[in-house]
């Protein structure tokens, strides 16, 4: 069966559950009129009350403007929905949460700003999904600033936690420390952007981003307010030059780019046991056969048909199963670099091609939740 | 058990359903990635492909703004969501819709407007839910204007048509025709506007509205934009007075509004066999028993403790459930009369107290979806 099929014969991959039998008069007075008047005057009262009386408690909002879908771009919100639905379906499947899939059918940034601020309230947490860079870091502030449940972008934050997770791993492995690498990152987009941002607070000295124009650095010219950032925190010693230039001694390519564009001999150039992390999708910077034939000690991609698959699902999970489950207000570095070193820890004794838990394995998202509510518990975010 | 326990113990009366497995990895590549950029290029390719690979076909908001909740007023988007999931449980129940709550938190007009215009892409429906009067008429047609999916405020319209049914079943009880009455109404809010539309279009000649002020005639000042339509289209003699003047002569009382403003000397004051719908929730304008003492004929609350209950749950799931099944893209006089007369017509042989189906009695939805999808097959909305 292939993806069309499939999808045409369930006619949805997600649907909206009665918790309430309605079996006689009684019980619709209760779930309806005019019981339900109680807890609606309860809340009006008291509105943290909205957390025990209605679904909040365990409800996400998984949103999007469909700007940037997967690898497919702008395809808008409706053509948007498959993945979002199919979002909805991994929180359930692997950490009971409750998410709805909503598409909003504006890419205004302030107007879908303001649309997701106003649904807040049935929600327990919004995860943002697909939105392009750069809008989508200034589209995530905003949330946070007007809001007082969580606000996670998965493109950004679920990749570092996973990338960051991987290099754990993996530097166990070669048997470096994380103060002493440099990593070079091809792609300032989302992804890139909050890579960068979690490998600083996780130690990372140096980092050097490429883009499609070369090294990010103060000699470059109209940096959009995202690259100035990034140019801000990296490249310590101002370097120009390509990605070839990026990626020369350096210990740890992170690709979250393009299919193709690292070579062997780039690899070649790199300090000893490299570290590489190609995870475009659905073809990575380089096929992991090649990079390992190069010299690579240990490779990761996204796809679940090799080794080490650095895949999203293995964080958004569980973070979120924490943040409800402590009712969290917001996520912040603690709970990020918390959810990586927990994923990293799940493997007892990584080797090279066993750096990070199958994405399938339920009870890493369990270590997740765990790592999350203890930063919640200690009053850190 | 009380309400509050009811609520407190359930922990939402609704939940999110997975309607896909995930065990392997085959299952995580046909319903996540890669596998899903298939529908997701199909709905770019061609947007009304969402309906074959998305739940949308199912799905329908059930929105409010939180301004007029039950008979509670303006207590918010929070206070609102224990309504808002109860009519969502409803939905599921007794016409298996998926219905998902959406409690905006605004109250601008055109904000609301566009916001829920924005969320659309998700919806193959929209039952707006308890919004103020007359604000609830201009968002309502404005979000006709603006959407290709049916937009249905259902205490407008659910309201009217299961008045409407009340009344066909309650003139063959008494042996009137419809062409003939004089109904008398109280209350010109959503449900009052709505209303005193549906009966014009089932033949009623004459109407006559009353609210706190009195009757709604040519000589009233400062009526708004609603109360100026309704002058418009009813009173044709263009009388002065209150209510009791209203109800004089009147064949059918129609209340809803407040508590225990018709009497029984107001009864006493009608034609022959009269016919009273005390509809305000929880107290009705009179009680059943008092009324009957003064000589109504047949008398129905929207309460389930006295007989003939006229409830919105008779309408709105049959009602969205047609409008799905056929994917009508709006909801017209045709539909509604056709609904009202179906309901009326599945009580073979009304009684004074028996005019109207019993609100548990999931084949009566049945026969508002054939109602429903009879229309829209004819291509009359």
């Amino acid at each position: 069966m292939n993806s069309l099929e499939y999808h045409e014969k369930l006619k949805g991959k997600i649907e909206v559950k009665s918790r309430s039998e309605i079996k006689n008069s009684k019980d619709l007075s209760l779930a309806y009129t005019p019981g339900v008047a109680e807890p609606c005057r309860a809340i009006a009262e008291d509105r943290s009350k909205v957390y025990d009386y209605t679904r909040k408690h365990n409800m996400v909002a998984v949103v999007t403007d469909g700007s940037a879908v997967l690898g497919l771009g702008n395809i808008g919100a409706e053509a948007s929905l498959p993945v979002m639905e199919g979002k909805s379906v991994l929180f359930k499947e692997f950490a009971n949460v409750d998410a709805f899939p909503i598409a909003l059918d504006t890419q205004d940034e302030d107007e879908f700003v303001d649309n997701v601020a106003n649904l807040a309230p049935m929600f327990g947490g919004i995860n943002l999904e697909d939105i392009s860079a750069p809008r989508c870091f200034r589209i995530e502030e905003k949330l946070k600033e007007k809001l007082d449940i969580p606000v996670f972008h998965d493109d950004q934050h679920g990749t570092a936690i996973v990338v960051l997770a991987g290099l754990y791993s993996a530097l166990e492995v070669v048997e470096k420390d994380i103060e002493d690498i440099k990593v070079a990152i091809s792609g300032a987009g989302a992804a890139g952007m909050a890579i960068v941002k979690l490998l600083k607070r996780a130690g990372v000295g140096e980092i050097l981003v490429s883009d499609s124009t070369g090294i990010i650095s103060s000699k470059r010219s109209n940096l959009n307010f995202a690259k100035k950032k990034i140019q801000e925190i990296t490249n310590p010693n101002d370097i120009s030059g390509d990605l070839e230039d990026a990626v020369r001694s350096s210990d740890t390519f992170i690709g979250v780019s393009v299919p193709n564009i690292l070579s062997q001999d780039m690899i070649k150039s790199m300090n000893r046991d490299p570290i590489v992390f190609a995870l475009a999708n659905p073809d990575p910077e380089i096929m992991p056969k090649m990079a390992r034939r190069a010299g690579a000690k240990v490779v990761a991609t996204g796809r679940s048909d090799f080794p080490n698959q650095l895949n999203n699902v293995l964080a958004f999970p569980g973070i979120f199963r924490g943040l409800l489950n402590k009712r969290a207000y917001k996520v912040g570095y603690c709970i990020k670099l918390n959810a990586a070193k927990a994923l990293a820890d799940y493997i007892n004794d990584p080797k090279p091609n066993k750096i990070i838990p199958d994405v399938l394995d339920k009870e890493a998202v369990k270590f997740v939740t765990k790592a999350v509510e203890d930063c919640v518990d200690r009053g850190e975010y």
